[in-house]
């Protein structure tokens, strides 16, 4: 039987090592001096393929040919982020890789996923598709990687925390963008493990808070369609079986606004000369509620996760439609 | 008298190295297959304040401590990057430092100039601004940090492809934007002293091609105004006479369409995850103009100065009003 608890993250971190950036934590001293307290941000935006999901889908390899499991063949159906991360770790170790997606990819994600050489399948629909990816896993040798609701996912994404409290010693809270979960719980059982004093946080839209909602419910609720909310990256219909109980063990969870995401996103990509996507930044307004909740205004030590730095033209557009960097931070 | 050699680079890249950032290179290995050639962008963006400014103002101050000079007061007319430079710079060495600007300077750079803890005198007018910056100077103790018109300026500037090609080795081609020529200048000294072979290129848009009309010329040409450009960090009116002779002896100079600014300044930021000032974006333009005009097409070992990540709001809406994702570079 599979567990999930540090050890996993431990063993996930020394497998992906050798296959991924050692990503920098940077902060604003500005941001700092405005705020009164200390945040650093993990910034897996320059990880590569520009994302933390490259971790979980390296480590899921790695272990399989560590474990004499090597597949022969590894499919997976995303048109984001997922979909890059299993064809770059895919090539990696040598493995062919067939990503299905729909006609509307685009081009630029299409030459990126083909240019880390792996097969991109495309169909007119998501069903389509989705459908596809389930047959092709039904040949002997062919390994499907899930996008988030697999432990071995889940502790490489995990390695993105574990990375920056191991730099940075405790802090007193951390937070981590909620899409299906696998980064938001990877970072819990890191920093359980080296912070234990600090809490996690895990944020999403309000337009998009399937996971708050499942949260107050008890149980797995899903999002009746395609979200509007400007953070694609946490547009995730639900959360998984396995990442669901540990969603549950959060010390806090907090839903934002999408003017809030837009102002962070903005202010992010400002101060850190970084190329911050909303789903990164919408933590940012996470913090700033949680700092307004807390009882003691002594200064804190706050760890961001910066998921990602992929944001497709018409949402850059959408970023800088009005002017935020007028208005600037406070608590 | 004053020179300029290595030896004044060699000089300011020992004193600032203990104030400064040293900026990391960065590739994007898709961009590179994209091309055929080897692009190393030097990434000043991350550099203290968010521009290579900071190294000439740093060698500046210092050099005049190291030489028994220590400045009382520190003035600067700006409103840009070199503001910021200097008002941090001066508050790293404790001395009081007086920025004269305009009333129209944006909330957040007034707000960065103030937290870097200088004075910021605000005018109705940009001549007013000059005029009163004058006068200050003539107080005794009072010095004036000139933006780019001064050897100590200019060898500050160079450091920063000094760190670059120390670690990189020989290249092909250096690239740098030119504005009043202070970081093509300390980049051209530089580059000819640790890769001779090298071919130096200076970089301006075709709206504010002063330069390139003085090279032509041979005489120092000014715009006959405000330039039309989304390029604000090589808007400055003209040459000066310590930097032209240095933009003269430039192996090419690029002149860029102001579409092809826009082009770049999305694809480095979609590529590199880096919040690259168009500015800086520019000279990827360069880049590709001067890689058509080789006669060999063995693969090129290019660097290029990524000058800043300073952006005005309203500049990132221009950059981002049209989908230019769509069409990958090449050659």
């Amino acid at each position: 039987m599979q567990t999930f608890s540090i050890q996993e993250i431990v063993q996930a971190s020394r497998r992906v090592k050798p296959f991924i950036h050692h990503t920098p934590i940077v902060s604003s001293s500005l941001l700092n001096q405005w705020l009164g307290h200390d945040i650093f941000f993990k910034a897996e935006c320059l990880q590569k393929i520009g994302a933390f999901k490259m971790r979980g889908a390296t480590n899921f390899i790695a272990r399989s040919i560590e474990e004499g499991r090597r597949p022969k063949r590894i499919v997976a159906n995303s048109s984001g982020n997922h979909a890059q991360a299993v064809a770059l770790a895919a090539s990696l170790f040598d493995i062919p890789a067939t990503i299905f997606t729909t006609e509307s990819v685009s081009p630029v994600k299409a030459a990126a996923t083909e240019y880390y050489g792996a097969e991109l399948r495309k169909f007119p629909t998501r069903p389509e598709a989705d459908q596809a990816a389930q047959e092709a896993q039904t040949e002997a040798g062919t390994v499907w990687i899930p996008p988030f609701n697999h432990y071995d996912v889940m502790a490489g994404q995990g390695t993105a925390a574990y990375e920056a409290l191991t730099e940075l010693g405790e802090v007193d809270a951390v937070f981590a963008p909620c899409g299906g979960g696998g980064l938001v719980s990877g970072t819990l059982v890191a920093s359980r493990a080296l912070s234990p004093q600090a809490q996690v946080v895990g944020c999403e839209p309000v337009a998009a808070n399937d996971a708050a909602r499942s949260r107050r419910s008890g149980k797995i609720e899903s999002l009746d369609g395609p979200p509007a909310t400007i953070a694609d990256g946490v547009a995730t219909p639900s959360l998984g079986d396995l990442t669901f109980p540990l969603v549950q063990q959060l010390d806090d969870f907090i839903e934002v606004e999408e003017a809030h995401i837009i102002y962070w996103a903005q202010w992010l990509q400002h101060l850190l000369k970084l190329h911050v996507e909303p789903t990164s930044a919408m933590c940012m307004q996470g913090v700033v509620q949680w700092l307004k909740q807390q009882e003691s205004s002594s200064r804190k030590r706050i760890l961001v996760i910066l998921s990602g730095g992929n944001i497709a033209e018409k949402t850059s557009r959408q970023i800088w439609q009005d002017d935020h960097l007028s208005q600037l931070p406070s608590l």
